[in-house]
């Protein structure tokens, strides 16, 4: 398991961040970031997308592969920041058509207050805490049903479909970047699964 | 405002129940729903159906206008029993169907937890609580966007779609049968509205 | 483990309901509630009593032992029925003090939203599914810290105070009757356990 | 009412991080933190003090009156950043002492999931928007029993106990500053106040 729990400096987001930037548009130099990602916590949205049947059940859920720094495998899910200036539905939709792609169809929670909440610290203070070696993360995670087809960007290699079963198999869950076994456990107990 | 806040007799739902019946079925004659009503509280699920705009933000909310026993005009929410056997999502789907037709495409939250609880009693406590002259329920309320269009049954005379500043006005919230106004600020406030 | 999953007929609690009675004071005789039981669905709460340390953080569970019918021993939460009239909050304390006895000092969830909905069918539906021999009920679920000191009442064999890894091990989860062990899984999983 | 929405830069919180410091501590300098608030969203807890009756109804909503930049008086809530490497309940746990003294015997909830999700834009988008002319932030947002005796700190002039009613006077509710009336109104909605 890499111990980077949040998507790494390559990530295509934090490139675009870059490009641009100024202090009033909330927008970022990378040394900039990682000055603010030292000394406050970061604002991170998170969603585990899922196939649900009818009666609105959860039948699949979502994982995606990612190659991380240490160019090893590890599955994560839906996870981004929060910029200056964006709101929290406007961060989760971003994330979410940049790792499911343009048609995904993602149906959004109706209500902002999430279905779980993660706190993420740089130093892991035990096994089953989430961490992530870069910064101090909380994050707002929910469950979002999509509907279409989900054509994950370049740097995931792939969005795996499997069953809450499958899911919830330690060895699943372990495979999960950061500790977020212990977040998407939680996710799936909130939608009663 | 009449102090009938759930469906009247009436109400083709329990039409559909008092047709057939059994003890092990589920389905209930009038007689032996109305005896029950007053020995137990009742199951009931409820909706706001709203639709959303780009974002998921709430933009309209959905209101039925109903002709309730004294032939007064009322104002409600999708609002129905939970029958025997029958599981929270299936409950509401059908309540879902049979206020706002076949083709509404209700999209169901993925939690079966819901944003709000609305506690029913049959004397009315103070103004500001819920009440049902008929019996004592027990409701789980939800917030459910629709994309398609909506088509009322014959005993619901229109659905009306206001915004959310319409719908807070105290005149509209005090229309709501059964006080039903202090759910839907409850609903709404849960939505971030 | 036992198939039934909520209190048995000689439960005191049932007991006192049948002496009185009378069809508007909402209490029953055994007959009606049995009928009532095989009609609609019961109204149910529950609760997961804790001991939260410094910070709030939960450090140990509760649960119940109890004789079921059958003579088997089975672990169990609060669980209990809403009589007709009787508010959420009602049940929910006179349930933790018949369980816990009157110097637990529950402290009671500012908001009705439950933490976890169960889904109990006479009928399991699968293995993993909530279940209960004699009814379909629904509950609500919270987590209630306590500070004092529990002393059950008699029929209840004792209450066990674990570490929430203890309660997350298999074996003490497969104990819960009606598999509740699903329950406290989501119950623990909202409170970040 | 004062545009600034969070606790002005003479809080004694503040001044407390800027005496110490250090990159890895997670304390910042004032310098340091103005620039953080410019470069990214910060993470806030807020909490409601409430006093509950027997049965867990909250009877009695606690505002504080503090005095602002501008020298007006505007009354507030339980409100305060989180700190590098600070847990939630920690950064919770630390802003109620400061503002209610150390004897006022907090409950915390027992969940981390907020009640409530406050979004603070340093450009109010509309008149109903929560804003905070010095950042934007995001806040996860409690209602917090207490049972003890509240001793606000000097900088807080006051706490007042109010009923229900009286806070949801639209003139109460007017005086919150950064327009925290609307978030108040989410978390009393949330306890079915």
């Amino acid at each position: 398991m890499s111990i980077v729990g949040t998507p790494d400096p390559q990530d295509p987001d934090d490139d675009v961040l870059s490009q641009s930037g100024g202090a009033d548009s909330g927008w970022l130099t990378d040394v900039e970031l990682d000055l603010a990602r030292r000394k406050v916590p970061m604002v991170y949205v998170e969603a585990l997308p899922v196939r649900v049947g009818s009666g609105g059940r959860v039948t699949e859920v979502g994982l995606l592969l990612r190659v991380s720094d240490a160019a090893s495998i590890t599955r994560t899910i839906v996870s981004g920041r929060v910029r200056f200036g964006e709101s929290l539905r406007e961060a989760l939709l971003r994330h979410l058509e940049n790792d499911l792609g343009p048609i995904a169809f993602p149906q959004l929670p109706a209500s902002p207050l999430p279905l779980a909440v993660g706190e993420y610290f740089p130093v892991p203070s035990s096994p089953a805490e989430l961490f992530d070696g870069r910064q101090h993360a909380v994050s707002l995670a929910y469950v979002v049903p999509v509907t279409g087809t989900c054509q994950p960007r370049q740097d995931a290699l792939e969005l795996t479909w499997l069953t809450p079963e499958q899911v919830r198999r330690p060895g699943t869950l372990a495979d999960l970047e950061g500790n977020r076994g212990v977040l998407v456990e939680r996710l799936l107990a909130a939608v009663g699964v």
